[in-house]
Order: C-alpha cells, then sequence, then structure tokens
C-alpha cells in the first residue's frame, strides 16, 4: 500500500501530469469514502439550484435527497433525473414538515432574493441546518434576524460563496498571508454581464429587491474583503442607468463603488447588467500584485501573480463548496474563509452603505 | 524607384520584418531630408529635459538649438553633450530675448508645474511657438490665461501629450472610431508609482500645486477622455492619505474618481504616488474591449483588444511626439487627438473638478 502510495506521490510531482491526479483522488475517494454524508434537499428548482444538484453528483459526504418547489411539474422532473423519493417531495406550503424527515440534513434555497429570509426562519425551525444562496437577505437587518433566528434554533447557517473553496484564490489568498505581495494597497474588482430576458424575477424589483449589485456586485463586494484581507470602513458610491426600461426604479444597472480599508488600502468596483467581459479582479501590493480574469464566473478561472501563471486545476465550484460544506456541518471544519451567515452581514452592511452612498452622494462609513 | 518601393513594401507586407521597418525608413528619411526643421529651445534641464534633448536627436523635422537654465553648470554641461552655441544659452532672467534670436523658432518647457503659467505667457510674448510639458496649468483659469496670451501674441500653444503619438494608442482610437468595440461603456485608468525622494519638486506644494494627480493621474485623466472619445459631464472622487509626512497637506498622495459621459458610458480611475505596477488601461464597449498593460510608461506600451495582441512597433515617444509638433507647427498638420492649450484646458477642468469632488465628497458637474 505504502509503496503503491509513495509511487503515486511521485508522479503526482510532476508537473505534466499533475492537474489530472485530483481527479483520479477524487474517484478513489467516491469508491472507497464510508464516512458520514450530508443529505441535502434543494428549495427552489431553478437554473442556479439545477447547476448545484447536478454538481453534488460528484460530491462524496455530500448527496441530494430531497426538492422543494411550487412546481408540481420540475418537482416531478427532478425526481426523475435526481432518483428522488415521493416523501422527500415538498412544495412552499408543507415544506416544515422537513422537520420529521430523517433523508433531510439540511436545504439548500436558491430561491429569489426577497424571499430567502421567511425560507431561512422557517427551515431553522424545522431545525434543518441551513444553506442558502447568496445574497442571503436583502439588506443587514434581515441578515441579522437570519442569523438570530438560526442561532436560537441551534442550526447553522451557511451561504453559497462558492469562491471561497476555488484553488486560485485560496492560491492568492495564501501568497497575501504569506507577505509575498507586500502591504496590500490597491484592490480592483470588476464584475458584470449583459443580462438578457427582461421579464426574469432577478429585474423585479420585488423578488430581486436591487439589481446587479445585488447578484453579480456582491461578488466585487465580497471579493474586495477576501481579496485585501481586512474589513472596510467606507464606501462611496455613484449609480447610472441607461436603460430605464429595462432598469425600472430600485433595480440598479450600473453601480461604480469604492471602499477604504484600516491599512490604507483602497478598492475600485464595478457592478453593472449592462456590459460584456467583466469578470476581474486586481490586488496590488507593495511587493507584487494578483489578477484573476475570470474571476468569479462558474470556470475556469484564470490567474497570476507577479510570480507568473497560476496553476492550480480547475474544479466545479458547487461540487467543492458542497463537499466542503458537508465538511463543516458535519465534522465541525472551518474553511479558510468564513462561509456563514455572518460574513454575509458583512455584505450586507456594505451593500445597505453603497446604495445609501449612491442614493445620498455621500461617504458612508461602515461598521462591520 | 518606384520598383524599389514596390518591393520594399511588400518586404513591409510580411509580419516577420515589418517591426525592423520603421527604423530603416526612419534612416531613409534622416538621410534625405532636405524640407523645414523646428529649432527647438528647451527651458527647464532636469530628467524630462534631457529626456526630451536625447530623443530629438533621432529627429528629422525638430532640432534642439538651444537651452534656458538656472543653473550654469548644466548649460555647459548640455552645451558640450549637444553642441549648444553661447548665443542660443539663456537664464530665468534673460531667457525673453529668445525673441530677437533666428536659432530659435519654439521652446519647450519642462520646469516645475507651479512656473509654467508665466513662463509660457513670457515665451509668448517674445514671439515664439511655445511646447509646455504636462500639466499645462495647476488650474483652469491659469490654463484659459495662457491660451488667451498665446492666441494674442499669435503663437501656437502645444502640450507635451506623447500618448496621442503612441502607435498601440492610436490603433485602439482607429478601432474605436470605426465601431469595432461597439458603443462604449466603461473605462479603467490605473496611473500611479512609488514616488522616492521625498525632496523633490513633485512634493514640494508650493511648485508642484497638487501631487500624484498632477503628475501621474493627469494620463488617467486624459486617457479616459480619449479612450471613451466623449468629454465627461461628472466627476466624484475620493482622497486617502496613508503617509502624511511624505505627502503634505495640498499634496494628493492617492485619490480615486469616477467619471460619467454623455453616452452612458462611465470610468473609474486611480491616480497614486504610493503604489506599484499601475499603468493599466481597459476599454470595454458592447462588441469588444482594449488593454494597454503599461499604458502610459515611456515604453515599450503593449497592448490587446478582444481581436489579439496589438504588434505596432513601439517607438521613443518623445522623438515621434517631436516630429509630429514639428510637422504641427510647419506644416499645419493636425493630429489625431489635439495637442493644443484647449486639450489641456479640458483636464484642468476635470482636475479642478476631482480636487473639488474629493475635498466636498460631492459630485461635479463638468462643463467642457
Amino acid at each position: 500500500m505504502n509503496s503503491r502510495r509513495d509511487f503515486l506521490q511521485k508522479i503526482a510531482a510532476s508537473a505534466l501530469v499533475m492537474p489530472l491526479m485530483p481527479l483520479a483522488g477524487w474517484a478513489a475517494r467516491v469508491n472507497h469514502y464510508d464516512g458520514p454524508v450530508l443529505k441535502v434537499a434543494i428549495m427552489g428548482l431553478g437554473s442556479y439550484g439545477n447547476r448545484v444538484a447536478e454538481a453534488m453528483k460528484a460530491c462524496v459526504k455530500a448527496k441530494l435527497t430531497g426538492v422543494i418547489s411550487g412546481t408540481p411539474a420540475k418537482i416531478k422532473d427532478w425526481q426523475g433525473r435526481f432518483g428522488i423519493p415521493e416523501k422527500n417531495c415538498y412544495n412552499y406550503d408543507n415544506f416544515d414538515q422537513v422537520k420529521n424527515n430523517p433523508d433531510i440534513d439540511a436545504v439548500y434555497i436558491t430561491t429569489p432574493n426577497a424571499l430567502h429570509h421567511d425560507q431561512v426562519i422557517r427551515i431553522a425551525a424545522a431545525g434543518k441546518q441551513v444553506i442558502c444562496e447568496k445574497p442571503m437577505a436583502v439588506n443587514a437587518k434581515e441578515a441579522q434576524e437570519m442569523i438570530d433566528a438560526c442561532k436560537k434554533a441551534g442550526v447553522q447557517l451557511l451561504v453559497g460563496y462558492r469562491m471561497h473553496f476555488e484553488p486560485k484564490t485560496l492560491e492568492i489568498i495564501r501568497m497575501r498571508n504569506n507577505g509575498e505581495f507586500g502591504k496590500i494597497m490597491f484592490f480592483q474588482g470588476q464584475c458584470g454581464f449583459r443580462i438578457g430576458d427582461p421579464t426574469q424575477w432577478r429585474l423585479n424589483k420585488q423578488l430581486a429587491c436591487g439589481g446587479a449589485m445585488m447578484d453579480i456586485g456582491i461578488y466585487a463586494v465580497n471579493g474586495a474583503r477576501y481579496m485585501v484581507g481586512e474589513e472596510p470602513v467606507w464606501v462611496t458610491a455613484q449609480e447610472t442607468k441607461t436603460d430605464p426600461v429595462k432598469f425600472k426604479p430600485g433595480v440598479d444597472e450600473t453601480i461604480q463603488f469604492q471602499l477604504g480599508f484600516p491599512g490604507g488600502a483602497v478598492a475600485s468596483c464595478l457592478s453593472t447588467y449592462n456590459m460584456n467581459n467583466l469578470d476581474r479582479f486586481f490586488l496590488n501590493g507593495e511587493k507584487g500584485f494578483a489578477e484573476l480574469w475570470p474571476s468569479t464566473g462558474y470556470g475556469p478561472i484564470k490567474g497570476r501573480t507577479n510570480k507568473g501563471e497560476l496553476t492550480q486545476p480547475h474544479v466545479t465550484h458547487q461540487t467543492v463548496q458542497m463537499e466542503e460544506m458537508a465538511g463543516i456541518l458535519l465534522e465541525g471544519k472551518q474553511p479558510t474563509v468564513a462561509v456563514n451567515g455572518e460574513e454575509a452581514l458583512k455584505d450586507l452592511k456594505i451593500i445597505d452603505g453603497i446604495y445609501q452612498a449612491a442614493k445620498t452622494g455621500q461617504k458612508v462609513n461602515l461598521h462591520l
């Protein structure tokens, strides 16, 4: 056994075949894993819920066991595709009954933003672990209520910060913590895309409770924090709207925002639903830099630093996220960057500040 | 003759040797040029004046013929290095006498910012063409007075916007004008470096009348205009100072600023004296993008668009600038992007707005 492991380690050390090894390692673990498995129901069977479900097929420690949806046809479809028994299917009226279902340990909520608050609180009250997609809430007040409800119910509240498990991102964080970029001075985050169908919920103020900022801008908000490695103390913001028909009042099209950090670093960020090719992070320190482009898309992420290209292999973000979240919920593992409700609360305090700064034109002090 | 030209054109069409051709072409012109030559005196024999003088050695249409300096030892040095006769040497007391010197057609002013206003007006009064380094003035009011003085004296006022002649920059402008990026939506300009010697005039409020913004930030201000191809209508700005000892009151260390354009595009810019590796432009349109990195350094400039790498050969910016300015002053040539006093006035109106916005925290409307 040991000599085979030594042999594999030697092969893995060869740069030529290294990118292939994680998959091989994965397969080996899938075949031999006999530890605890997190049984997950997905609430909200839209495109992102589907992406998570598909990604979980490759998980060892997490397994899709249930669904919650208001659309019977979708439930039928998912039952067929993922082998989900009737007793693990719920609708929005009866999902509190997951409380009595031993086949469900956790519920992953991928519904529109406005619904998260009440749904998280109901799942917590049912005694199940909660995983909620970003943005966890639509403002800091809601976020705090959700955290309190989960604490009171004795369940954990995790948030779908998939980038916190992405290998190139983690390598940059490791290098920064190791002082390899020197003192951090600047972060640039550009997050945006041109949104299509104007009838989708993401452009509906009642369901999205915002626009690009809530959907894609939050990657720049969160990214500024994990790339700089500090919590910002002020924010300024400027909103621009070129298409008031598509982007109704309360639905932001483009917002630029700036953050100031205690160590003197500043961040310059862009959130938009009306531009192409904007998925870039740039971190600048006194001794070096890091760039991710693309930085937060589903992958592959590409990156480089002043020392050269980052070569960590691509992994399906949602697979690793669910695997790691199972580790957190089942084994008490601690992620490098937090993925809990408090992490989301900080982002939402910043987003509250961004909207306030954009509206008033004033610098807003942050207390994270 | 024609068959030789055809042959050279065929060779030039081959990508392999194309980068070598401009030099060969240049040498041929140097040897055969018998047209008018612009006779230039340089005022201010510091490092940038020296750079211009060295670059002019390769010029065909422009020639260094005189110097103006307050330091006799520098004049002596330059006389030896550039073969300048005693009669073409002036100090700051007597330089109005260039009026009577037929060996000097134009004076290129490379002194500290605060001195430009009076010196430009004195050179104009002496009836010589004026070339002034950036920033032309320290605010829009001064700039307007300088423009008026040159107009009244019947001389031209040009400003050292060397990037307006840089081949990759011009290719991006050509592509944009040709619609190849579609509607322009976003510009990012990051301009900065870590400034050294704290005793230099650039960190002296009385001489620099500002800090990084006046020296390097102006590249982002000007770049936003020539890259977007519109004049901004508003500006917001945020100042950060981490080293108040090195950067005294009135000397800006780091300023982030944002611009809004009539077509809906926005710009996000950074000006700093306290960061490394910041020399990047990024332009994003509905159909494509352009990146320059480095974008405004002395070169080589590197760039790419959604269509691939830009391959225009590097040229010494100051050589081409002086050659083209001779064409403007002697032959009435028109540059692709203006390099006159009015161009500088627009930059200074924006810089006035940036300082005002940074101070008040308010959005400032621009009237360019």
